[in-house]
């Protein structure tokens, strides 16, 4: 048992914290044979990385993954892959100013309950850097996933960001790299350009959800009763910094309809069950039915903001605190990487366990 | 790993499937010494079994759970506590109609799918009878509980029913006991049990949200990354049969909040630490605050209902579907005492998680 | 991760005292569609079973199997089996002055220093009794291996009792079920008895080495560096109660060879590499070679014996004790098919384990 | 559950192979508040680390240590940390006559078996340089250790060379590190230095036995029935490269002992119970009595030797090889300190779990 571990076979150990000399993923369990090199990893790192767009923090960092063990001759030899990001862009001074104040919204002062060790610069082991260890295993975790299920597609996107969602009527998969808010609706885009900017200028920030879809899954992933495909993702989206809530398929809103409404009926298509809906979100008793796997998850709105906030000191002194660092006024957008990476950690791990206690899918309809 | 069990060190392992002889719990890693016995277990029980009210399904199972080891002379000895709860009350011949056809929104499918196998009596393994083996593994972790953290305090409720929620202004913690929902609002009682009993007679089925809040909990439980307190929370609900969403303080709701609002702002007590607000649900970076731990759980809409469904037979027959059981028309209803249930174990498991990495609560403020 | 438990994904849960109401084992992560029964389980456990010869305790358990989840029709399901054995010749009485006093070789003394709680009934947890899950699991993983490797054939037998060895010159595989040592050497099968009859006579015990072969094991199971298959079998086979050393092929004797003596020379065979001897236990870096997986363990006299030996009571008086219950004087015989079971265990799950994440084997050679 | 890693709390995950870019443990479960630092780590190290006498490898490695996480201002801050060592003097070129043969009593022909993937670079991962990892957490786990039970004092030393044991009357402690076998009988430290020259010179090698203790550990460590402390201990042991043999106390010899002679029997001393004996090596039951821990583990010759062997390559030819590259004529000698590694995080690992249980010892004697 670890606890900066998440996987059942396929297993990722995340380490290190924001000012460290490094940070990175331990990653066991990998498949052998599986093609791979430090620039497929980069690929889904520079997405998430810092700095892209005045929407996020200006804090500069190359994030550049080096592989330091199980990759031999562009292959995965199917013992550990160490993926090492070094930090370089590290101010820690940026902090001096809060060694002993806790940040309210920060996981300044738990941490400090919990471990009497107040590691101020940056968040330490928690701050959200430590998603870029996340997003490389997550790399790793897509090329694994091609050799065993190719038709899998992982996309993220989001769906909302303060009072503003996006018209599911204007949907467009095609938008979602045109915007630096990984949008799938231009208007939206547009809309949310000018609502951002305001926020950021007056030091002020907002929360978002996210939504994460996985194509092209087989049927029949999930092991339960409590390592489910839901469960798992839940946990998994749950870990993410500053998510609040975890939804699959209709989510919530499931609490709203009736058992008639909510029926995804079944019927028979060409190779296989087809559904007239899938309310499910692609998930049956915590197996994957072949439908989309939809996750949604709730980003609280960054905590560090210019305006003051009451706090305390670690002696208990009342005062107050202004978080001056370089910080994104809306956290969720860079999210959308690191949830698509813990869907593809999840679906990777599951096609190693489903093929672990049963080979191949056993059940055959028609 | 078994993907039948939840916990790190407080370990339960469910068994058993819906028209078996049995199913239970076998708990692991429970402290020795605690004053135990079935009468203690069973009063938690009944708060969940089926028959109570005609909101609930009709079956009738005694629910009588037997301890057969980890118990000597009332106290628990630190050894596995076997659980088991006999099936009796099995009318397997009213599933007869239903061995070939799978019932949409069931695991009926997905488990085909998955295993090859059709254990058509009362969906097997995912039925929600497997819950009566949380509910006694929690009952047992209630008791556990109260010499590590004597304040804790967990009580779950409904909040809302379909359409209709709770009016927090009305708020009354006396009323969760008075009424067949646990709902704490006396008016919505009655207006619930109006607007059920409709849905029922008509043989359809409606979705709900459940709140469990934990009261007295210390602050620093929760190890992160990847098992912060919140996340094993969320894996715990959604482990939950029907459960499609999970939340944490603002939850999904977090998501249109700014950072200026959602600021929980801290300010010293006399014994420590207080809040202007809980947003966070009581959980910052994945430990516990000391605030109120407070989670949602969404459950979907009962899928057995009166109205034929389409469908298809494992031989891809496209056919019609009536169930016929005994079912909940609000199944989200008996999922009250589950998701305490849960809420129990989670909270034991890392009272002890964290003693064992750290001993006692380790930062002192002031 | 759970303390009760063994393997990675066929993951064994045993449960129960000596003298509960039962004992059983939890077996998660079997495989759909193993057929399996009652009575095919029961064979195994009869085997272990207590007073079927002078030799073995008169405790007469019938040590009947029940299995009460995880079948359906004469198949394993993929979801949990519980198999549940009853105690029902408990003579708890038998123990009522040792309530106070610590059996010296017993866990009496340790179980009080962990836990502070005294079950004195016949050792409580700590008793033997517990091997009989763990063999009725072994059964079921017999049953299991055959779909996945059907070449695979364990068979453990005894190989020393006190000072006298087996002649390997005379050593004859058809011998093993012919008495009641499972010694493959007619001539000591005599011999031994006559010995141990003495032993048993003036209430003394006497220590003994099993060993455990695996014929027909694919090459390439196991997983390093810490879930080695010589690393699992090690810790499967120390866990079993009174063993105190586990050798792998040469064992400790490896100590003695040089490099030049000890190789395993390789040549190419019809239908893969052949070994000119078996120095290895076929296991070379933690992983099968194909050849014949040779496990060898020791088994401390039984510590119940007739002659008075001091000891300390829980108030801790100094006193004598003399052990009068019903016990083995070579408690190493009944240990031959408990290790035979975890061996059946182990394999397995290394069997699924590799398939999970590698699928089939995938170097060939030739 | 990850392949690559030890321990229930105190998680140790190793990562690396001979000749990629660097090796190391990531190490999860630390409690807060160690004081650590490089040099401290380094010391352990130094002990392992190659070419120090002609009796081990000449291999030249610094194995100079990074810590990249989890320690802030010269103490473990709870979190995970990182471990590393940059591998220098990697002679690839060494190993290019052996690209496609498999050198007999190593792990290449497994590897290739069961990955399909041939790192043929001094072993990849199966290399004994992995263990240089272990050696560096051991480090940490025994400051940690100074924290929870000060008077716990680990030892490791040879006792068997080949044919030559020590004599045990002439056990001397303070001869252990005077000479470069770790024996503790400066006698046979001078006659086994005449008896490896020779080997070494004629290209040979031989095996030995490495005996480990653990002095000043509390009663009550140990978690049966799975997690028992010599279940831990022979699968950490077994786990070291070329282990061929774990013996706890006793171990083989145990077979040859009648009860009357095994019996550690029982007084009352001063603060505790003492025992006539420790002919269970201070565990009993799984549990630790507060005895001596005594571990003995066999190595086997290195397979590297200079006489040639016969072997087969990839393709299934036949061959001979000479295996010229740099290594130990006694493998066991290097195996000393990681013994003591592994004992160190074992023992650290039964501390935190014994009190995440149970707190402090419970069961007061007298």
């Amino acid at each position: 048992m670890s606890m900066n571990s998440y996987g059942h076979l396929f297993r990722v150990t995340t380490w290190g914290e924001s000012h460290g000399p490094a940070l990175g993923a331990t990653v066991d369990g990998c498949p052998p044979g599986v093609p791979i090199d430090e620039a497929m990893i980069q690929h889904w790192l520079d997405r998430r990385k810092p700095g892209q767009s005045k929407f996020t923090t200006q804090r500069r960092e190359p994030d550049a993954v080096k592989i330091l063990s199980g990759v031999f001759e562009g292959q995965t030899t199917g013992t550990p892959v160490q993926l090492m990001i070094e930090n370089t862009d590290q101010r820690s001074k940026d902090y001096g100013d809060i060694v002993d104040k806790f940040r309210p919204g920060h996981a300044d002062i738990t941490y400090w309950q919990k471990y009497g060790i107040r590691d101020y610069r940056g968040g330490g082991r928690s701050s959200a850097r430590e998603t870029a260890a996340r997003v490389a295993a997550g790399g790793l975790a897509r090329e694994a996933i091609k050799a065993l299920a190719p038709d899998v597609e992982i996309t993220g996107y989001m769906v909302q960001m303060g009072p503003h969602r996006i018209d599911r009527n204007r949907f467009d998969r095609a938008q979602i790299e045109q915007n630096p808010f990984w949008v799938p609706d231009a208007q939206a885009a547009g809309d949310w350009a000018a609502y951002l900017d305001d926020l950021r200028k007056s030091g002020n920030s907002v929360g978002a959800v996210v939504e994460v879809v996985a194509r092209g899954v087989p049927a029949g992933l999930g092991a339960p009763v409590y390592a489910k495909l839901d469960t798992d993702l839940a946990a998994a989206m749950m870990s993410i910094n500053a998510v609040k809530g975890v939804e699959i398929g209709e989510g919530m809103a499931a609490a709203e309809l009736t058992g008639e409404a909510n029926a995804d009926e079944i019927f028979m298509g060409p190779d296989g069950p087809r559904y007239s809906s899938n309310h499910a979100g692609g998930i049956l008793g915590g197996i994957s039915t072949g439908q989309d796997i939809v996750v949604r998850f709730a980003v609280k709105p960054t905590s560090s903001i210019l305006t003051p906030r009451r706090t305390i000191t670690k002696s208990g002194q009342e005062t107050e605190i202004v978080t001056k660092g370089r910080h994104d006024p809306c956290v969720g957008i860079r999210a959308v990487p690191v949830g698509e990476a813990m869907m593809a950690c999840v679906i990777l791990d599951h096609l190693l366990l489903h093929r672990g206690q049963i080979g191949e899918n056993r059940g055959r309809i028609g």
